[in-house]
Parts: structure tokens; sequence; C-alpha cells
């Protein structure tokens, strides 16, 4: 977490409001690495948020190695916020392994014949979807998760840069992901080295009806 | 925001990872309503969001009239969290009105030239899709906000409930909602009757693969 020893008042984690209220798109990084517990920290928190059933979709390839993070980049159209951060993190939704982990993410405190119940529910709804329904869910699931990231990532002091922008056969090849997966962002993190563009969104009152 | 005046330590927002940290779904909610302030302020900051292209197609209904939860309850194959619960947030995602909204979620910071050319290849990319695919893209990217407001409740000190079982047909019934939209969740919000479920999730390590 960014700390700065020289201020006795420095805060290492901020409140969630302010991360909410700050946070920008940052593409310039400074070269120090992210501490590992750091960002171990963040993803273990980014997997506390909630999805249906408990299902869990999400899972996490942290790309710092350069080679692999030149190659990354390739594969993400050249954006050099991948090469610039100190860590690109490869948000990936599994739903076949999320599935076959059904009875280990099911909640040990019910008894278990509930347990086995919910399992063999969730995986009977889960088989009478589509493919391509049942990775859509899963993708869209581990977007809270994101949210989450994001959020947290701006509370410890990182900048980050979540991408669309990439061509997902080529980096599931490149990290040797199996063909089912699916990638919802890729998202660079790092030191900020640069103020970033100020955030800009539609009026909340024009999003929000109160009935 | 919850706080308690006989406390002079009383925090009224907590930080982001705590809040991820201690969050859990609660399903009985205590008979006060929310201020209608702190949920405008939380809906406004999980607006900030990001999505790619700043499209920001999430919408939310905001619930609160008994009859209309009732209502709500009943599409919601009677889950009684909705009627416990001051108010249910109702998040939609509406990919028509986001794309003709695009010329005012551009940055005012850039050249008017960039911006008409931001406009044309926005709607272009979606354009190319079939209604499915793009509806499936706003349902996702909407989830990174409701990842911010599921936190950012938390941390306001408020409980939470997300939904994923109803019948989408018969909320956009309801509401008078447009046939194209998207439900991605419905989010029982309140001040908690319970303690609520310890949260249970896989092993952090065995979802986070460093390269």
């Amino acid at each position: 977490m960014r700390t700065n020893s020289d201020d006795p008042d420095a805060f290492t984690v901020t409140g969630a409001s302010e991360a909410a209220e700050h946070r920008r798109s940052i593409r310039n990084y400074a070269p120090e690495p992210i501490p590992e517990s750091d960002l171990r920290e963040l993803l273990r928190l980014a997997g506390r948020a909630p999805s249906a059933w408990n299902v869990q979709p999400w899972r996490f390839v942290v790309v710092q190695s350069p080679a692999l993070k030149a190659d990354l980049a390739a594969a993400a159209y050249g954006q050099q916020q991948v090469v610039r951060a100190p860590a690109t993190i490869v948000l990936v939704s599994d739903m076949v392994d999320a599935l076959a982990r059904i009875p280990e993410s099911t909640h040990p405190d019910m008894p278990q014949a509930a347990r086995d119940s919910t399992v063999e529910s969730v995986r009977d709804t889960f088989a009478s979807q589509s493919d391509e329904q049942r990775e859509a869910w899963g993708n869209a699931q581990s977007n809270i998760a994101l949210g989450y990231l994001l959020l947290l990532a701006e509370a410890f002091g990182y900048g980050t840069s979540p991408m669309l922008g990439f061509e997902p056969d080529k980096v599931k090849a490149l990290l040797g992901l199996p063909a089912h997966v699916r990638i919802p962002a890729l998202v660079a993190i790092g030191y900020p080295a640069e103020e970033g563009f100020r955030p800009h969104r539609l009026p909340a009152e024009s999003l929000a009806d109160f009935r």
C-alpha cells in the first residue's frame, strides 16, 4: 500500500467513497513493482465480492514478467499501459472450473443434505443452458469482482486501467488458458505516474428513478 | 449513513477493505427508511464506476412504495427481503439509452473533432453487433457498478442483498421498462436486522496465478 513515512498522518487505505470519487484511469506508471503481498491481498478482497449461488467464476492471472507483458500488450492492440504498469491482471471467468468446485463453494455451515441439493440444483440450472449463455453469465458475474478490485486498488493507493480492447484468443494462447474461459478485462495496475483525465459521468439524477 | 451519536469515535464511512472483508448478504432489515440523500449519494458514487468507452449503461429504479415492493417481491419468486428492506434497487442496463447519450458521455475536455469521431466509432462498433450481444455487453458492464454499489453500501453502514432470482419480463411490466433493457440484479438495501451468514469463499491462493 502507498505510504508516506514523512507524513505522520499518512493513511494507508482510504475510504470507499473517496476511492469511488477520485478513481480515474491511469496509463503511465512508475517503474516500482507492487509488493506481491499487496497484490495477493487485493485479489483476496476482490474475491469477497458476492455472486449468485456463490459460484465465484473469477480467476486472476497476474502478469509481471517483462517478456510476457510485451506479448500481452501485442495481443491488446499495442496498448502501452500493459507494459508500463508493473503488473497487468488478466481477469478470467471460468465456469467449467467454477461448476466443478461448487461442492467447495457451498456454505460449510449448511447441513450436508442442503449442500448436496444446492450442488445438484446449481448444476442442473447451468446444464440446461447453452455454453454461450453459461459463459456470458460467468463473464457478467466476474465484473462484480472487477468493480471491487478497481475500488480497492484505488483505496490501496494504486492506479488502474481496465481494458476491453484485446484479442481474447491471443491472450488465451499466450497464457495457456482453455478455450471455454472468458476474459472480462485486463487491468493494468501500479503506482500512478500521471494525474489522468478527470472522470466525466452522466448526471446522477438522470440515471435514478425513485418510486 | 449510519452514525451513533453516543459514541464519539463513531465513523460514518468505513474503508474499502473493511467493507469488502465484512460485507455479507442481509435478508432482514429494520423498518426505518434510508434517507433519500444517502440513496442518491450511493447511486452517484456507484455511477463513478468505469465502463468501456465510458458508455455507462446502468440505470437505477429505486422502489420504496410498499405496494410496489409487494408486487416486485411477487415477480421475484416471493423473496421477502424485497418487502422487508426499506428500498429495493432495480439495476437496469439500457444500451439504447446509453448509445443515444454517447455525445453526452464523451469527455468534454476532448477536442470536438475527437469527440465526434469517438461517437461515430462507438456507435459503429455496436451497430455491427446483434441485439443479444449488445444487451449482454451492457448487462456485464453494469455489474462493475453493482460491485461499486455493494461495497459502498456496506461502507455507508447499510446491509444489502443482491438477487438474480426474478422474472425479468414481470419486473419490466411492473415498472414500465422497455423490452430491450436487461436487469442485472435487484438489490435490497436497508439497516441490517440480522447478522447474516459469514461469507464463505474459495481459497484466494487457488484463484490467482502469478507469472
